[in-house]
Parts: structure tokens; sequence; C-alpha cells
């Protein structure tokens, strides 16, 4: 047995055999044939062989997640039976006496090219549809035994480099019952979609791939951040019944589902959830989040070719409304620019994009964008709670100038005879420290604020935590980021308005004696964070939180915060 | 006339007639010629003029700027003389039958990009003297009048889109009397450049190129940021009486060279410089600096192909420290990395340099660098009042551990019995929003803060301060950003420390008053500026400054701090 630590990105444990997923080596050289039909009888071999292993694939896709996962198969079948793909392949074998691997790799590239150079978001996708074919007849041809993370029908661990969002899209999670990669850290995009599959996982731990073959029996514990490879039995014995102790515990929370968040001493506060699209308000309800803290707008504007009309606009944020029944839902405007970027607004490229033409900053120069935007959050108003918050804010203009646009836009509405709420909750995001700084001055015009510690924390430290060579200062509890926290909380409370949190850290169990003692008034994190953190603030007395911050605001490092929170237990 | 207005980038007043910098196109079509003897003579032609300029030019900056200067228009006269490079010009024209243009073109980018791939910085060089000898013989070739602002040989304005480094290093203070451009604002380099060299220039015009044509008469006023186009008589009149008010005023300053600065109410405060190598200390005398408050070490790391030896850098150490005679010297370690490179150090790319892996990031990292600079800083302490600074410092951990290196050092020294004085002050820049929200922390363990608001600024309002599309939020008066100044001197006075100021803002007439009021006690700034700011500061009352300052840190944006001061009066 051996024993790999890494960072414990979703909790839970799993035992399993591991799968070790690799993307294959399609070095691809030129070769002189001289049996050619031979050749051609080879490619079609490899055809027959990928479309009867896509028949199975789609099929079972189907009986297992339905007729929208198995379409992306289907579209794979038809690019295979395509004449104008697979003609041109066979004439440049016969032609030029060329290997079948080389040939059907050239006609692929000129077609994968032509599709990425499309102006359509629809035609770039065909694009990664003829990568996959075109990988899976290479496989045949080049004798590689890769099985793609969609065709993995058994419970398996998954051992990677790194996640992709295309790997993380086509996991089953029927089959995965948990990953572990060597790179990665809580915030990366693996680790977040590993909570919200409830997949346990650990990533960060350097060189699993190394340590762990296909086949090997691991254990992933997503609790401690460990990976045991070929554990004794006994380990294993332990570490199921560890898994069933937290299957309980996952059952105690469960109960707290209905229930409202309560410290130990009788302070009430909010527990939310950070969505996605509207889909994700299940998830919301399942685990008891008392509103949508955050509702980040910007899937509306990704995987298409133009801006979302209105219409779609208004019809997805009256769905969350609606089925959040009444509960608060705190909408973000569109965070665009930067480093997230949409092809069809052909942004300009920049030197730093953290810090960078973005967010508010983008949407007060791009009226049109934002106006829309506005518009169909106003529409949609009079069907819940709806809360509107600017991200970005930098500095008060910025924030009267979002204002008004809102403002007249609801005049105008109005004007038309449209229905408009008059409780919209207004609200910023604080995720720059000059906000932070002057939150007094803010809080005399916001109803809320919102602190995004993913970016405060960022700027605060001089550090963008995507990148590896700085993430030691990517330091949620150091005594500055707590300090500004509570410059605005406590600027909010003088005004009689409320803060709420919804970066990572609002979730993470050790900012949370600190947060609740700093008298933070709402808390949004992952849905699946939610009950676990209602259970442990119901055993915190918040009188003592307060003396516990206070002192953690007087500490020189956060790591003596750490060492600070642990001495209370959790 | 018309009257441009633009951002005053270095005050004063020039008049002179217009000279257009622009950068020609040199698109070059490829030909099919017959009379090739005739091509292969248009050639020769254009080799033979380009060396008569050059011999022309090379003598004139002899006589004008000395031997160093001249010696990079011998060596190309000797590139237009390599055979190397010509032969196989006169080779492709003959037995492709195509034009001398394209040839000469072919063969030298051949050449450029064979330098550029060169290891050697050395070799690198040659590539960009390459570029100018091709563009030099392709201006006759091509029938292009241009001429490189190291010919200018008379009087003038030079008028430009943006000024790069290469052009500023050409330009002869003798001959350019003012410039003016259409980007860039008061941090950009051209604007830094012009107040070193002392030349009046207006920068951010957005449009002054496309107004200006060669030969206009041209008024460049530096103290109110306005061009002036073809002015009448009486307005050339007014604007040379404004000169010689100027320049009267200058006199008035040069007076207080000896002076202490003492505000109207006698409170004492300090005026440094910020310099970048051992020849910028005679501004430094000349403008009366009471010492120098930064010394940026990074150009003794630049134009080299590798690392500056440990005597080469005691040797500029020694020199400033010598010629300042006893003056405090603040010298920075290291920032580098980021934005700044150095090639043979071979750092990755980052997606956000700014917040990347640089200073004493890749100090702390890079020890060899780091402890061969703190030895040679070390060494040179003995030579006068040296003080060292660390920058980027985000957390406490990392000036422990920058410190505790510099000690390792200094024992060693001491143990092979070489000299180190033991009154060697250890500072930090703050630069870093984490910092100053916990400089009470800091000030426990560090000697002096030095507050660095170019880098303070773009990170607290989370802004890159080169993008021009968020460069409005780029604000100084920002009272986020006077709070954080607070509370940095606040800190340090409640441990019995001193701060200083090294980023523009320190020598800014606006931002003075509100800097004298929060109780800076360094100011450090472009040596010119120095005698300007002790004058001001003479007139001015701390007390009152301390209202004042008290007032603007109440207030909500950096536009009414400006009104607030303004109502002071300067």
């Amino acid at each position: 047995m051996s024993k790999i630590s890494g960072i414990a990105a979703s909790a839970g444990i799993a035992v399993a055999r591991a799968f070790i997923l690799e993307h294959p080596d399609y070095t691809i050289t030129k070769t002189a044939i001289s049996d050619i039909d031979a050749e051609v009888a080879k490619l079609n071999d490899a055809l027959a062989k990928s479309k009867a292993e896509l028949q199975v694939i789609k099929e079972r896709t189907l009986a297992e997640l339905g007729e929208k996962k198995a379409e992306i198969f289907e579209s794979h079948l038809l690019i295979l039976e395509d004449p104008e793909l697979i003609s041109p392949v066979t004439d440049k074998i016969r032609e030029e006496s060329v290997n079948a691997d080389y040939a059907l790799n050239v006609i692929a590239t000129q077609f994968i090219e032509m599709f990425e150079n499309m102006k359509s978001a629809y035609l770039q996708e065909r694009a990664a549809d003829m990568r996959d074919v075109t990988k899976r007849v290479l496989n045949h041809l080049l004798g590689i035994h890769y099985v793609s993370p969609a065709e993995i029908s058994e419970e398996v661990i998954v051992i990677a480099q790194d996640l992709t969002p295309s790997d993380t899209a086509q996991l089953n999670r029927k089959f995965v019952k948990g990953f572990t990669t060597n790179i990665g850290g809580r915030t990366s995009h693996s680790a977040i979609m590993a909570r919200s599959l409830e997949i346990p996982a650990v990533v960060g731990t350097k060189d699993v791939l190394s340590k762990v073959k296909t086949g090997d029996l691991v254990i992933v514990d997503g609790l401690n951040g460990d990976v045991l490879i070929n554990p004794s039995e006994a380990e294993v014995a332990e570490y199921i019944s560890k898994q069933k102790a937290y299957d309980l515990q996952i059952a105690e929370w469960k109960k707290l589902r209905d229930e409202p968040t309560v410290s130990a001493d009788g302070k009430h506060v909010e527990l939310a959830a950070n969505i996605g699209t509207p889909n994700d308000v299940n998830g919301v309800i399942e685990n008891g989040g008392e509103g949508v803290g955050l509702y980040r707008t910007e899937f509306l504007y990704m995987g298409r070719d133009k801006l979302p009309s209105e219409e779609i606009q208004y019809n997805a944020y009256r769905t969350v409304l609606e089925n959040m029944k009444g509960k608060p839902v705190v909408v973000r405007t569109l965070d665009i620019g930067g480093d997230k970027e949409l092809p069809y607004l052909e942004l300009p490229k920049e030197m730093n994009p953290f810090l960078g033409f973005r967010a508010i900053r983008l949407c007060l120069d791009r009226q049109d964008i934002f106006r829309t935007q506005l518009r169909a959050l106003l529409r949609a108003s009079v069907h819940g709670d709806l809360r509107i918050m600017f991200p970005m804010i930098a500095v008060l203009s910025e924030f009267r100038a979002a204002r008004d646009l809102l403002l007249e836009e609801k005049a105008k509405l109005k004007e038309e005879g449209i229905e408009v709420s008059d409780n919209i909750q207004l609200g910023i995001m604080v995720e720059i420290p000059s906000t932070a700084v002057l939150a007094d001055q803010f809080a005399k015009e916001v109803d809320f604020f919102s602190i995004g510690t993913n970016d405060l924390i960022q700027y605060t430290m001089a550090a963008d935590r995507m990148n590896e060579r700085v993430s030691y200062l990517y330091q949620p509890y150091n005594p500055a980021i707590l300090r500004l926290v509570k410059m605005v909380i406590d600027a909010a409370h003088a005004e009689g308005k409320w803060t709420g949190m919804c970066g990572e850290m609002a979730g993470d169990t050790t900012a949370i004696p600190l947060l609740l003692g700093l008298g933070l008034d709402e808390f949004s994190m992952s849905a699946t964070s939610i009950l676990p953190a209602r259970s442990q603030i119901s055993k915190l007395s918040a009188a003592d939180m307060k003396d516990l911050a206070a002192k953690a605001l007087q500490l020189g490092t956060a790591e003596e915060v750490a060492v600070l929170v642990q001495s209370i237990g959790n």
C-alpha cells in the first residue's frame, strides 16, 4: 500500500479500481504503401469498428443518461457515414500511395480547420466532434487502446493529470465514484465540478498518475485529501466504515434541510447557494438553500454565436425566481471580459486580463448589452424576490452610472405599461480593495453588499489565483482579508444594510467561525456545502466567535489565524 | 490657429517648427524584373546613398554627442559593407529576376531572424542594427523620405503617435525642444523620459498627429497641457513671455537647492529622488535632493546576456553612496519578472504578469540571484547611509524570509573579515493592498515603509495602469487610496518608524498638500520635481493640511477630493 496526499476538493470516500485517463500520442508518420487495396481495406475495417463502438455507446447513453446526451454520439455516427469525409481519404490513399492514418489525418485536419474558422459557434463545435471521431478511427488504425471518459461503464476512480471541462462534462456519475489528479486546487474547475456532481475528489497530488496503473485498487478520501493505492483488506474495511459514518452524517445533515440556520446562542444567518443556470435550482432546494446568493448570468451568454435576446434572458430569470418560490434571488449582471471571453464580442487581447476591461467596466461601455439584461431582469422581477448586483464596482461613479441605467430602463418599461416590482434590492459585489476600504461611502447608496472573495483575495494580495507560482499568496485567512471583510460588514450595519459573501470562502469550514464572528449576514456557497455549514453553525456560539474574530484581526499571518480557529475544534 | 488639450507630462514651454515622427509603411511586393542590370545598379545606388548618409550622421554625432553614440552608426556602415549580406541580395536579383527591395528584404529578414534566435543578448541586438540599416536602404529603393529621431539637426517639436523607448533614446535634447503625442499618460514611459530630459511635453492629445504637418509652427505648453498649432504672432509673444516667467520661477526654485524642506508652520519633511543608475546622482544633487528615496536596481540587470556579478553591483552601489556623500540612499532590491523581462532568466509567460511571479517572489525562489545582490549591498554599506527595501511584499513571511537571507549573508561576510555597516535600515515597499491594511503588524518588524503608489493604485483599483480602457480607474486621489496611505503612515508612527512614498504621486502638486496633511515623512520623486515641491511645501501649513486630509478621507470620490484640494489654491 502507498498513500499520497493532495488537496481535499470534494467531500466523501470512494473505493474502486483505478481508471487512468491519459490522452494518447497521435503522432502520425507518412509512409509509402505498396499494397493499396489492403490499406483501403484497413481503413474500412477501422471505420466499421468505430461505427460498431459508437452504436453501443449511443444505446447505452440513451438508456442511462437520456436522449440529449446520446445525440452527441448520433452525430458522430453521421460523420463516419459522410461520403464527403470518407471519399477524399480513400482517394488520397489510392492517388498518393500513402498510409490510411496519414490520409485520414490530413483530410480531417482540413475539415477541422474549416469548421474552426466558421463564424458560427454551432459550426465551431463541429470541429470538436470531427476531432473526436478522427481520434476514434485513428485508435483502430494505430492500435491505440483508448477509452474516453464517456465510455466508462464500470465503477472506477478516474486518475488523471488534470480534468478539462470537456473531460468532466463526459464523466458519468453512475460509474465514476471519485477522481484524483496531479494538479489543481480547491477552486480549480475540476474541484468545483466534483462538488457539484457530489463525487469525492482529491486534486493537486503532484504525482498520483505515475504511481497508479489501471486496475489498481484505490481509495479516494475527499474528506482528508488522501489517496491510498492498493490498500490492505483491513484498510479497505476501515475506509468503508468511514464512508458509512460519512453517509450517516449526510443523513443527519439532510434533517436540517427545512430548518433555519441558527447559531448555538440563537443568532440567525442566511445560507444561500451560488448557481449558474436555472437547472441548478433543484440542487438549491434539495440542499435546503434559503435563497440564491449569486446567480452567475455568464452562462446565458456562452456557447452561442450572438448575444442572448431579452426574451431568452427573461425566461431564464423568471424560471429561477418562480422555482425559488419567493425566496431571495441575487442576480449578478454580466461579468464577462478579461479571462472570460465571448468570441462574438471580439474584445481586444489584454496584457493583464484580471486587471482589465471586464464586468461593469464593459457593461457601462457597451450599454446595448447591459440595457437588454437590465430590461429582462426588471420584467422578471414580478415573479419573485429579485435582487440585482453589479460586479467589479471599484468607484462610486460606476455604481451610480449602473443604477441610473437601471432606473431609466425601469421608467421606460412602466411607460410601456409593463409591470415591474418596486421592491428590487440593488447591491454590489465587493471584490476590489478600493470598494472594501470605502465601504462606508458605498453603504449610503446601495441596499446590500456581497463580498466576492475569489477576486478580493487575488487583488488584495496582488496574486493571480490561477498562477501556481504565486498560489501561496492566495490566503483567505490572511488578517488583511479579514479586516477588509470586517470593514464591509461594519459599514453595511452602520447604515442598516446587510452583507453577504459569495466567494469560495463562504463555504469553507475554517472561515465560517470567523465570518460568523465578524457578523456576516448571508453565506452563499456551493449547494452541497449548505447543510454541513448549517450543522457547523448550529454548534457555534456567535458571541464566542465574535471574540475569536477580534483576536484573528490582531494576528500577523494566515497561518496564525488557521491555528487559532483550529484551537476551538470544529 | 488651433489648440488641442492633452496631459501635461513635463513642465515648461517650447515654441518651434513641427517634426512629424512617423514610422513609414514598408510593404514590399515581389515583381518580375526584365532589366536585371538596371535593378542591380538601383541597389548599388541605394547602398551608396545610404553609406553617404551614415557617414554624415556619424560625424555629426561624433562632434555633438561623443564617440560612444557615434559607434552605432559606425557599426551600421560595417553592415552595409559586409559582402555576406550584399552578395546574396545581388545573386537573388540575378537568379530570380526579382526587384531589389524584395531581394534585400528576404535576405535581411533571414539575417534578422538568425540574430534574434541567438542566445547572446549582444547578437540579439545586432538584429536591431540590421533592421535599421535595411530600412535605410529601403527608403532609397522605395522613395520614402524618412528621418530618424537621431538625425534631427534643427530645433523642432516632435509630433508622434507615441514615443517608444528606442525613439526617446535617440532624441537629441539640443534640437528637440519639446514633444507631443496622441497617446500616453503622466506615468507612461515617454512622460517619465521627458521629465528626466527636462523637455516640455504634452501627451495623450488623441489626435495631434492628424492636425499638424511638418513645418507647422507649434507651441507645447507642458505646464497646462496645451498644444497650439500655427499660433498668431501675438500668441507666440504671449507664450514666450510665459516661458520667461517659468524660467524666472525655475531660477527662484534653484535658490532653494541647499535649503531644508519646511512647511509654512515649521514642519520638516524630506524630499528625495528616484534614480535608475549611478549617473542620475548628478541630477539629484543639482536639484537639491536630500537623499535617494528609490534606487531602482533593475537597470543593472538589463541589456546584458547574463546576471551582473557581485563586483559590478558593488561598484554601482558604492558609487551612488559615495556621490551622495552621507545622505540616505534607499536601494530597492531587484524588481524583475512579470512585465519586466530578463531574457536570460527564461521566465515562463504568465496570463497576468502584474499579478505574477516577480520581485521578492522571484528573489526568494532564486536565492542565487538574491544573495549576490544582498552581498554587494552589504559590502557597499560602509560607503554611506545605505537603506535596503524589498519590493512587492504581500505577507509578513516574505519580509522575514528576505531579512533572514540578508542576516545570513551579513554573518558570512563578517566571518570572511569583510566590513559591513551595522546601521543599515531595512524596510519594505508598500505597494500591495494587504500590506497597507496590515501595516501595524509590519511596523513592528521593519525600520521604514516606502509607499509605491504606481502599483498600490493599480492593485487597489484592480485596474492595469497600462490599459487605456480602464485608465479612468487609475485614481491617486481616490479616498480609498488616501485611507490606505494614512493606515501606513499611522502604523509606522505608532512604532516610531518613518514612511516615505516613491510613486509618481509623491511629486504630484495636487497630492502634496494631502500627503503633508497625512503626515508623510519622505517624498521621493523625479529629481526635477524636488525644487517645485520644496517651494510648494514652504507655502503650506501642515496643520491646515491635516484638516484638509481629514476632510478628504470622508469624501466619496476622487473628483470631490480634487475639488477640495483646488479650493485651497496652490
